[in-house]
């Protein structure tokens, strides 16, 4: 059997209308807008504030989109693939739930946790389900809700993570659209610089844990700041050259929102224009396994078919990777 | 390109020394021996009761050992998949964890997350990525570290429980041996029946929820127990008579072990023979994405090259599934 391409057919996103704003976090924490603007370009992040409300929240209206926008009914899908680091719970899979409110009934679903190379990761691992043949459907939801583990009384973390996510249809690609290579990698040295200390095997949840503080994000800023930037930039060059593709040749850059200064460093390094690169850090901060899923759907009626994209990510683990593919279509409304 | 098929071509597997009795078990809860034997058929489980331990500590001897019996040098793995629904932390990844203390430098890593299904989740999704020849060595891990999210004062799921783990070596296959065909399925509307409440976006960990003993698993067994026999059996049943087998076929069949009554139900359903299947549950419980790895490892001596295996699982979600393979190799000493 012939490998099939997989291409994105379609993209949604959502995030909760409830902002936080740098004026905000002045009251909450010792800093300003304007230092929050000029480290991170973050002004705002959506937060999810409804009391028992968790990721599937996030992605339910994202998927119950892309169903709509792509004509499938729940019923067609395959596979949900759903790439979070703060599921709804720790198990069933978050992936399960989703299904379960929308009444996506025959595909099986699981999780993905790669940090902020979640969506990245899932969307590559979804294509191979897609190249063999196996299934013709897939979903892929990037979400976070990273309010729920985020501490509001650290400034180094609170400023730069906010709620949300998105959701990309996967199908065998009809022509020369779809994706075509990837770069993903990891080193687990970077595990002692971003992370959750405790509520999992290591450190299970106890009086002692919660009242440290220790089930919220840790990160030591300026190490991950210099991997990002090294990695990020590597995987991205790499995957263009053995393509073939200058930067002449890149229609877009769709990167992880994590700071606008990695983006633009990493943007820099592969001689990419500015205005070729997607950037919406500043309306919702880093939302980990939301932001190349809310970029596609903000970016979704500039895109041309035939366009070539890179998506590129780095985050927790650490874990990074980029991706090439061709856009498989021009919005309806573009 | 043309596909290539993907083979187990080594298993390891591994349990800590520190063992929990059903006698132990009468001394903490209201249960005796007697009863646990008849109903689950579990004598005794595995214990990780070191402070500070976590699942990765049980995937890495299982790892190491996987790299010595099949010659494999950690820098030439190229993707490690952890099943997990206990990972160390809740972020970074497991895998990432693993990779790190071992050493496994070129591979990128991600985990899993589909409850007790996680193991055969991950075993086909890692098959896409050989059958498109995306990569030549991928290791599965399926690990679980149940005793850090088991209440021991609840009778009906600390008699169930235990900690332990496996991992598999994924290549393309040399010849007609391999992963044949898999059904993957799930209904979240079992999320229900089976769950950890808390330490989850929906409800993250607090003062009260830690005092409410919400971050152990909630378990409505007879229901879980009555769709574990319904799923575990249509999709076996379904698998076989698609690739047509018979139980004659059927060299034998390696069910998650989650009771001892749902894997005979399962057998009986396919008209299998109980000789034909692995059971270990007696001495290690249920170790969730252990169980199918731990069997596969202790039964290798038995397989021939050439048997019929089918996997088959069923678990919170609910998620369950069934997969067909033809076993690789002959084992070194058998």
């Amino acid at each position: 059997m012939q490998l099939k391409r997989a291409a994105i057919t379609g993209i949604a996103g959502w995030v909760p209308e409830n902002r936080l704003t740098n004026q905000d976090l002045e009251k909450m924490v010792d800093t300003n807008d304007e230092w929050i603007r000029t480290r991170t370009g973050i002004n705002e992040r959506r937060i999810l504030n409804e009391k028992g409300k968790g990721t599937s929240d996030i992605a339910v209206p994202a998927v119950l989109d892309l169903l709509k926008k792509t004509n499938t009914a729940p019923e067609e899908v395959d596979l949900l693939i759903c790439a979070t680091s703060t599921p709804d719970m720790q198990f069933p899979a978050t992936a399960n739930v989703i299904c379960d409110k929308i009444g996506i009934k025959n595909a099986f679903g699981y999780d993905i946790n790669a940090a902020c190379s979640g969506f990245l990761y899932s969307l590559v691992t979804a294509s191979k389900f897609i190249e063999t043949g196996t299934y013709k459907k897939i979903i892929v939801v990037g979400a976070d809700k990273m309010s729920s583990i985020i501490n509001y009384q650290d400034r180094t973390t609170c400023i730069i993570f906010g709620d949300g996510g998105g959701a990309v249809m996967l199908e065998p690609s009809k022509d020369d659209s779809g994706i075509y290579d990837s770069i993903l990698e990891s080193d687990g040295s970077g595990r002692h610089y971003l992370f959750q200390k405790s509520g999992g095997s290591v450190s299970p949840a106890t009086p002692e844990s919660v009242a440290a503080r220790e089930h919220f994000v840790t990160q030591e800023g300026a190490h991950v700041f210099k991997a990002a930037v090294k990695n990020l930039s590597s995987s991205m060059d790499r995957v263009m050259k053995r393509n073939n593709l200058t930067s002449d040749d890149i229609a877009w850059f769709i990167p992880h929102q994590a700071n606008l200064r990695i983006i633009k460093a990493a943007a820099a390094y592969i001689g990419l224009d500015e205005k070729k690169v997607a950037v919406n850090i500043s309306k919702y901060g880093n939302t980990t396994n939301g932001t190349i899923p809310l970029c596609l759907w903000e970016w979704e009626s500039k895109f041309k078919k035939g366009d070539n994209l890179i998506l590129g990510a780095f985050g927790g683990g650490f874990t990074w990777g980029a991706v090439y593919l061709k856009w498989a279509y021009d919005a309806p409304n573009s």
